[in-house]
């Protein structure tokens, strides 16, 4: 038993439909969240800045001793994993791996959907690893680059007119042509019912936040590192930039309420 | 007679809406610009950040020399513009005040709209400055967040309905209210065809970026400063980031092409 919390980062606010998933499997467990709101998007960075901006992030949750750091930010994953973990010795576990795991076992047609921003289609990595891990699944991808926004603005709701247009445009072409649908950001979970609509009921949708979610919890399972306390573990909440947007957000992402938990920090001095 | 250049520097694209104007009405100057797309959205920098990056972005422009620099964002021209022209011989312009006077000078009933980004609206820049030079002119203010993305998507056509829900939601509570709206934003001048079906042909839509333009012109006029060639004046264009999504972007707010004319440079050495 391990009573240590666990670091969650992301560029924004996506990540936290990860930490929802975490409190909810494991609601004992101390969650740190540090969402880099500051420096967001992270999609267009160089590569170089792109690490140095993880590093920081991770310098960040390590002063807090974590038991495990997830990388909730898609971009990060793709690039900068390797490195993460060779340089720490906490493990770090990124979003990309367990959810492509997850969608490779769930298809029975070998094609599977993918909708992401459009920096994540455009880097290629999920195909990638799709490639690596099962040569045979075809991988048909969209980018759905006015999803975070809306979803931002909470225009998330079957009904509204805005975002049913918008997913049918960007999803509609897919339906039949696949049986699994990677929901390849953390933004889109708070979609799923619409973009459920939209695809129909036979097509699987497989969630970034709730597959990084099992893979921390299997992790600590595995190294006996779970905390078995019974309290309702406690959640705190960082940001680099002011936190009047995020006590905005975070309720929509999480499904509970932030105010007092969330405090802004200069990252740059990490 | 003076054939140096103009400079014009935003956070991101919507500046290239002034950069148009400026081209229309003084086609023979050559135009300098640059988007911070690195560091994209201003709005919700703290004031010591926004300094910094706004002393960076017209310390780049000063590099070639300009007879004028154009602040073609809203949140410098309304937190910074002071000291920066303090700081500089050159003169800066900002875009909010030829905006309000113009409006100031538009409006009949004393009943103003403003369309505007979140920050904007609630900084209260706009209105501090209304109430200033018009005390009695009474200002309705109304946040558009979609707008932005939207616009950046290229979703600013009548009939699609996408755009033209947001535009009812946001400014169809205005209608009849008043008879001038000011486009607060220099995405905004491409929604000129959808806001205007919205609020009717009785209202005066006052654009940001062709008030900025008119105002660097009359004050060039007046120095005598102009280019007085009669060729076509060349524009350059300069992002933080990677070039590629300016170079799609970009005509659709200048109504030209850019390839060949745009280039990265890293703004944190300046």
């Amino acid at each position: 038993m391990d009573p240590r919390p666990i670091g969650v980062f992301d560029s924004g606010f996506g990540g936290l439909t990860a930490v929802r998933q975490l409190r909810r499997i494991m609601p004992s467990e101390t969650i740190i969240y540090f969402g880099d709101t500051a420096r967001v998007p992270y999609g267009n960075r160089s590569r170089d800045t792109l690490l140095r901006y993880a590093r920081q992030d991770v310098a960040f949750l390590r002063s807090f001793d974590p038991k495990a750091i997830v990388i909730a930010c898609g971009t990060v994953s793709s690039n900068c994993l390797e490195e993460l973990q060779a340089e720490n010795k906490v493990p770090i576990l990124g979003v990309v791996e367990p959810t492509v795991r997850r969608a490779i076992a769930a298809t029975r047609s070998g094609r599977v959907g993918l909708a992401a921003t459009r920096a994540s289609v455009s880097s290629g990595a999920y195909e990638r690893l799709f490639h690596r891990l099962a040569p045979a699944v075809e991988v048909v991808s969209r980018a759905c680059p006015l999803f975070v926004p809306l979803v931002e603005e909470g225009r998330c709701r079957p009904g509204d007119v805005v975002i049913e247009t918008v997913a049918e445009e960007y999803l509609g072409p897919l339906r039949g042509e696949i049986d699994t649908l990677v929901l390849g950001c953390t933004h889109y979970p708070l979609l799923r019912e619409v973009i459920g609509r939209v695809m129909g009921p036979e097509v699987e949708l497989v969630d970034a936040g709730a597959e990084a979610a099992r893979a921390v919890r299997d992790l600590l399972e595995e190294r006996d590192a779970l905390s078995g306390g019974e309290d309702q573990g406690q959640a705190r909440y960082y940001t680099s930039d002011q936190t009047e947007q995020f006590l905005r957000l975070a309720p929509l992402f999480l499904g509970e309420d932030v105010t007092g938990r969330a405090e802004q920090i200069d990252i740059t001095r990490y």
